[in-house]
């Protein structure tokens, strides 16, 4: 039996299912889909995930796709250890509130602002459009003060308690991101500053080595 | 023990779940909430949802937020007929895959063309901005293409398999708020239009009950 994983580590949520499965010992073999040369909207990939998007896994013939319902999948199946997706349902459930939570929220603040700010004119040669950046800028902005006053508020270690969670790993591989498009997110945010070292601490040297592409492509875009 | 539901009829997710709850018959105390009069951006609201968004739970004395995040927290405690959140793990992960699909895609899409369309209007009293209409119901389209060809196009007769499942429930509460914004999405798709039916069908008559008030505020709204 095999689990594959499909991903490109120019994806975030590629990036932190590659750090998850590596942190947390599950067995895969990885399987590289080489976005820059659109290896995700053609075949065979597209008999992997249909909708062309990375990461994906096929798990000895079951295919997934969505970062968040492979993680769950993944935990549950391989028996990873309980702080990154705990086994009871409260504790379950606010893991689950943190993630549901980021797609419309931290995912798409920092996301929509990497893109406008440095994919884009990276890969089309026009500058930024000031208006997009701005637009993006503030609503990451006010999803980062929610991780520092709302998530972080009551001084707790990690995003839903005193143990890092998947959550934590989410968060971070979105909020590192918006560092190489030039922003920094820890500015007057203590508390996030502080949470984002400890982070990085505990998922190295997976963390590090999984966003060391998209740093170097990043300072290579900016001084284009 | 109790189990607490705050939610207002004119929040989709709300509906969502208000429906859920009655159709699997999970035993609940309703706690409306009235977002017409900023209830929900007010204590005592927000000891329950520091966020200040609607719907939320208080499971004797748990609190959560997030839609998506309580059904699978109420559907593991109460144990509702397996059809709507499949106890097996694979069964569990193919909705986990839609939910997690539908909050960057069907969601953001829908919510937005109908926000765009009738709802700014209807509170600034100002005419809707073509512009943002016609971003949104592109971006709308597109998604519900994805239902038409993707999730539906073998032929299954709901989303996610041969069962209802809160896939569909989630989807057609975001598809049906579309309907009282003017749009047809049931137009040049067939299987949408009978997939909907169905659904609607099997979900009735809460179905019907949740959507009664949006739909009449709706019916004046484009009147004005």
């Amino acid at each position: 039996m095999t689990l594959k994983l499909y991903f490109d580590l120019l994806s975030q949520p590629s990036r932190a299912l590659k750090i998850f499965f590596d942190i947390a010992k599950v067995p895969f073999e990885p399987c590289p889909v080489a976005l820059r040369n659109g290896e995700h909207k053609q075949e065979p990939y597209l008999s992997v995930n249909r909708f062309g998007r990375v990461p994906a896994i096929d798990d000895d013939g079951f295919k997934l796709s969505e970062s968040v319902a492979i993680v769950r999948y993944v935990a549950n199946k391989y028996g990873v250890p309980n702080n990154w997706y705990p086994k009871d349902l409260k504790g379950q459930a606010v893991v689950d509130e943190f993630l549901e939570w980021h797609h419309l929220d931290l995912r798409l603040g920092c996301a929509m602002y990497f893109q406008s700010k440095l994919l884009i004119p990276m890969m089309t040669g026009k500058p930024p459009s000031d208006k997009a950046v701005q637009m993006y800028e503030n609503r990451m902005n006010s999803s980062l003060d929610n991780i520092e006053n709302m998530w972080l508020g009551d001084g707790r270690p990690f995003l839903t308690g005193h143990q890092i969670s998947i959550a934590d790993l989410f968060a971070a591989s979105e909020i590192e991101q918006t560092i190489f498009g030039g922003h920094d997110p820890t500015k007057d945010r203590p508390k996030l500053g502080a949470w984002l070292e400890r982070v990085r601490r505990d998922l190295n040297p997976h963390y590090a080595t999984a966003h060391k592409y998209i740093k170097i492509l990043c300072s290579a875009g900016s001084k284009l």
